[in-house]
């Protein structure tokens, strides 16, 4: 029987065997030099998904122990420490937990969207597992990321930083936008690679920069480390957002964990989808506006679709774009001193083209 | 065809005919009381609903101008008005505006929850049109709910205060526990009437509540005011939803505006039911398990459980605890000096009450 696949969960899953034994030990390594901080931002999680209604906890507790890699905390936790904070001297005035309190809060609003992305996409697995939703119901999904949502913001209260609010309220402001816009785009094949792109800044890159900048910002850091460390996130965001929309095009279920094909029946516009469509002729044309347009879909159709996506060489485009940006995040560290956590920030850039293969 | 309701509109629907005529005068009378700082209201909720995502003000327009009586920012403006802000003698520092961008806070993040709530529950009527979930869809209505709630939360980084964003932010969680308490008593008439209580204080009073304590908070009043006006919109908030599982047992559709029988077609424990349950003999008791508990209903089934709840006076042991609790809000007031404002509050009380006569 499926259990419940955790949103915490879905992050950066490794590709299995020996190809990917490098990039998973990117993150590996960025894991090892936080873990600490990161156990005790798993604390702070259990801690404040405490309710007296019974329902949160329990959702909750099965979100919690499937574990994950927690990428958006990791960067927060990650940014923090290369801003040395808390401060090596023993400085700090604070009781120098403030980065690991926001890293949680930062994983509550992500654990949110996606519980109202699952339940928007009426997504059925999540890694493999079935989703909340699947399991709890839209109406508790809904609910318990909204919960989540405004503990997130009791958080950052809590922590008393009104930049850090206003930078988080505008990344969640950002985050509907883009899934609203992702929603006006689905079905629609004159989608531009910028509008598309548009999307992936908001449903995804904007909590990534966000996460980021909050480091340097607990650290009271210059304007230029906090913009460097968001310029990261930002870049880190697209690229990962793109390999996960090729990975649907062609990983099995078996190494994605989650159901191959899921975009492509829904008829949302990633990049791959539109690489194929402008290159294709008049009948392959017509083929994705039946399956993506009008979502008329047959059982084959997906197959269809990703031999079409592997002819056009619209893989290799899209993991094309996501190491252009991915570069450019790498690069955005380079104001920073050398050290270890630059160095693991870095490689994690490279970490997120390199899992496709 | 039914246009899209306003989640803004359906508070306080006045009940017409001549009995009405009384308590529609307390609510306009407040209305008139405040009447500029409304109006400003309403620029700020459609200046700060924009958004370069068109799908979000196209919504935002149907909501906006479907109009409503926004009883929560009224209690907003009113209470701050109240605690003689902005000052009279002309003292305000501040621009003198925060109650009216505050009022529009606590407004979106009401018709988030309403959005939310529409589509949990699946309504396909607010206010006798069709829910935005209904026009718009689901997907539409969670996440441009989720735009609003974190639009809301940067209106409070803009006022600035970190006391209000605590009472906010507070509030917020304090409703999605209300409404994952309310899934889980559902179906459940094992309920005790303290639970149902919890469930109507998280939902709806907590709101109320929050909204009057606001205007507290902006004019700098002591403790024991900003506490007096948080138990009047308690007080105010329980009342006002007890008549609300009232009238879903004893309005027609022409008049409630909204479809009747929603909350039996679900199986909501509303006080009306868990009455006439308790009271019920054997034949009785099996009645509402089947419709209750099991949701097996047959066409005729409503008016049953309308005319149990009738028989055993359910609505008037409903109203009664809601006319205790509409008078424990007019008494809360009585720390303040007498004053326009104050009598068109307290009238508001008994409003709540008497809209369903």
């Amino acid at each position: 029987m499926a259990g419940v696949a955790s949103p915490f969960n879905l992050d950066a899953a490794p590709v299995s065997g020996p190809a990917a034994r490098g990039t998973e030990d990117a993150l590996t390594t960025l894991v090892a030099l936080v873990h600490h901080d990161l156990e005790a931002c798993n604390r702070v999680i259990v801690a404040r998904m405490d309710s007296p209604v019974a329902l949160i906890p329990q959702l909750a507790a099965h979100l919690v122990a499937a574990g994950g890699k927690r990428l958006r905390p990791l960067l927060t936790l990650a940014a923090a420490r290369l801003c040395d904070y808390p401060r090596q001297d023993g400085l700090c005035q604070d009781g120098a937990t403030r980065h690991v309190d926001l890293a949680a809060c930062v994983e509550f609003i992500h654990t949110a969207t996606l519980l109202h992305d699952d339940v928007v996409d009426e997504s059925r697995l999540r890694r493999g597992l079935a989703s909340a939703n699947a399991v709890f119901g839209n109406k508790a999904s809904v609910l318990v990321g909204d919960f989540l949502f405004a503990r997130a913001f009791q958080l950052m209260v809590d922590d008393g930083s009104l930049k850090v609010l206003a930078i988080l309220s505008k990344a969640a402001a950002t985050i509907a936008e883009g899934e609203v816009l992702q929603l006006a785009t689905q079905n629609d094949l004159s989608t531009t690679e910028a509008r598309y792109l548009d999307v992936v800044k908001g449903k995804t890159a904007a909590l990534f920069a966000a996460a980021c900048q909050v480091g340097a910002v607990v650290a009271d850091r210059p304007e230029r480390e906090e913009a460097a460390l968001a310029e990261y996130g930002m870049k880190l965001g697209i690229a990962f957002q793109l390999v996960d929309d090729a990975l649907d095009y062609v990983a099995d279920q078996a190494t994605l964990g989650k159901t191959v094909g899921d975009d492509f029946r829904e008829g949302k516009i990633t990049l791959p989808v539109l690489v194929a469509f402008l290159a294709g002729n008049e009948r392959e044309k017509a083929f994705w506006q039946r399956t993506i347009e009008t979502l008329d879909q047959q059982d084959s159709d997906l197959d269809q679709a990703m031999r079409l996506i592997s002819e056009h060489g619209a893989i290799d485009a899209t993991l094309g774009r996501a190491k252009r940006f991915a570069t450019e995040a790498r690069n955005a560290l380079m104001i920073f001193s050398d050290c270890p956590i630059r160095q693991a920030l870095a490689d994690v850039a490279d970490y997120t083209v390199q899992r496709i293969r």
